[in-house]
């Protein structure tokens, strides 16, 4: 089989590599697909080349199918059609409070251990979803990015009715107004990038531009006064954080979605004077998985929208240093098939 | 009558007035007591000149007795004890979304009205909760400061067993401190102000001084790693706030008590990392009332001790002279009777 490694110095190398049957408590998945997520971006920019252990394969964004069952592994049969929960929580102890998705001594599988940039991938049983046989194992690559946006939006609380305003219209951002829009509320999509504002506007949603229209005006107006029910900051940067209490109304609820590497200056008196709430939301539970999985069964959403390219593994370098170059794209999918 | 005007310029005076009778929907009260609350200091500073319209009654964190009742008033009766809700609600609009407590036109009597630090004060009766006849009129001025604190609490959803850390150890932290041990939490509190620790440790509560001790180690070492449940930031400052991310455990919630005035530096990758939530919490509804009142009733708790002195309304000049030159002490009361 052919496996990538990322090997340094934005440097991904491709190489044979035997097939190593599944140890004791793992699956075998031969993988179809694996998207390129921004965490895979840093890590090919060497943000986190302290955190790897270099050569690695990364990659968690994936469907497959399985290959092969290890030892003490049931419920599963070769051939069926999965994707991975890359979350590896066996190190949970009780100070976690039951959190495990976000145990202190979590482990990513794709960051911390191997991921699926490659053709045949080893992973604890535990880790698996079923997907169903009709399932479009290109679409299934987006159940890992749709599952943060089902958890963003389950934390969030939003309701039918109410006006969720999205601050960020990437790949992170547009999900999370599909899924915002599965619950019946009025989504808003803010960016500032118009090949991707075009997108929004092209699959549905309403869209504004913060650098042509005064955002806490526009959707002052939209609301007659109410302003947002919830507010998504997905995009880490200043004017947004600014953004996020400006457009929040009365109780509005604030996700934080973004990873903000820097402390960022934030009007705590919106917070006390209008009550909002402000809900950190990081990666998610089963429940997501599993309802993402729906939306990907049911296949009510522009999903394929959000597939700007599918190139062959072997292709991993050019993808990523394309992904560079341009900021307009959404998911690119690696075919690992190929 | 007397009654006493903020007339600007750090100054106050007391002089006769002849007592008003009670419009149509108004109670007229006989003012027992007035608590000087942290507001009232900011408007004898001067920072509120833009917002009181000089000369003006302050206060509100009062209590009192009906003496006399308007057109159209029913369901009171001369001699009865009670405390006023200083919240006018009546600019609420669809658009605050039944929120009535903060709605965007709400008028704080006792800063955009006249307050209660005169002998005779004209209310609204729908600000008015009745205390029962034994309820002792002092402590029933804490009651607008207690129903600050039991909204902080139920806001933050603390529940029996959970770890509650208070950062900042004045009137409010202490209260606060109060209401979340009355839920069967343990509570801590983080205060700078050596006076101030050995009063909260001398009511029974389990105190750190940031001066002396690293609070995050602390705390840690205190809850075996599962840090705090539930952080209310009461002090307002730069260093509340890098601590209350530090000391939040997985999905802890922060309430925002203080208002700052400024933006303040925020570790938004906290909130992320440890699914954080950050509460806004501000005034108080009737239900906050209704248990403030219950808390003075039962009187189980240490209330007072935070009466750190009463003086006679005449001399409020000289009270608001020493709490600018006595940051140690708690609640200073207004005795409106003599």
């Amino acid at each position: 089989m052919i496996a990538s490694f990322y090997e340094g110095n934005h440097t991904f190398s491709v190489s044979e590599k035997s097939i190593v049957a599944p140890s004791k408590g793992e699956v075998q998945i031969k993988v179809a697909y694996c998207g390129v997520c921004g965490t895979d971006v840093h890590i090919y920019h060497g943000s986190m080349d302290k955190r790897v252990q270099i050569p690695v394969t990364i990659g968690h964004e994936m469907s497959g199918t399985i290959s092969a069952i290890g030892e003490e592994v049931t419920g599963f049969s070769v051939g069926e059609k999965v994707v991975v929960r890359p979350l590896d929580d066996r190190g949970e102890k009780s100070s976690d409070k039951g959190y495990s998705h976000i145990c202190k001594d979590l482990k990513f599988i794709g960051i911390d251990s191997p991921g699926a940039m490659q053709q045949y991938w080893n992973v604890p049983a535990f880790t698996l979803h079923k997907l169903s046989v009709e399932t479009d194992l290109k679409l299934a690559a987006l159940v890992e990015p749709l599952s943060v946006a089902c958890h963003d939006v389950r934390l969030s609380e939003l309701k039918a009715g109410e006006v969720a305003v999205v601050l960020g219209g990437g790949p992170i951002g547009l999900l999370v107004a599909m899924v915002a829009k599965s619950k019946g509320a009025r989504v808003i999509i803010s960016e500032v990038n118009s090949v991707r504002l075009a997108l929004a506007k092209e699959i549905g949603f309403e869209v504004v531009n913060p650098v042509e229209t005064d955002v806490v005006e526009f959707i002052e107006k939209e609301t007659d006064g109410r302003l947002a029910d919830v507010v998504f900051e997905v995009a880490g940067v200043q004017p947004t954080v600014d953004l996020m209490t400006n457009i929040a109304g009365l109780r509005g609820r604030i996700v934080m979605v973004a990873i903000h590497g820097q402390p960022k200056n934030v009007n705590l008196f919106q917070f006390f004077w209008k009550e909002l709430k402000l809900i950190g939301a990081r990666v998610y539970e089963r429940e997501d998985y599993d309802e993402a999985i729906g939306l990907v069964t049911a296949n009510q959403m522009p999903f394929d929208k959000m597939i700007t390219k599918v190139e062959p593994l072997s292709n991993i370098q050019t993808v990523f240093e394309n992904i560079d170059e341009n900021p307009d794209g959404m998911k690119v999918l690696l075919d690992c098939q190929v």
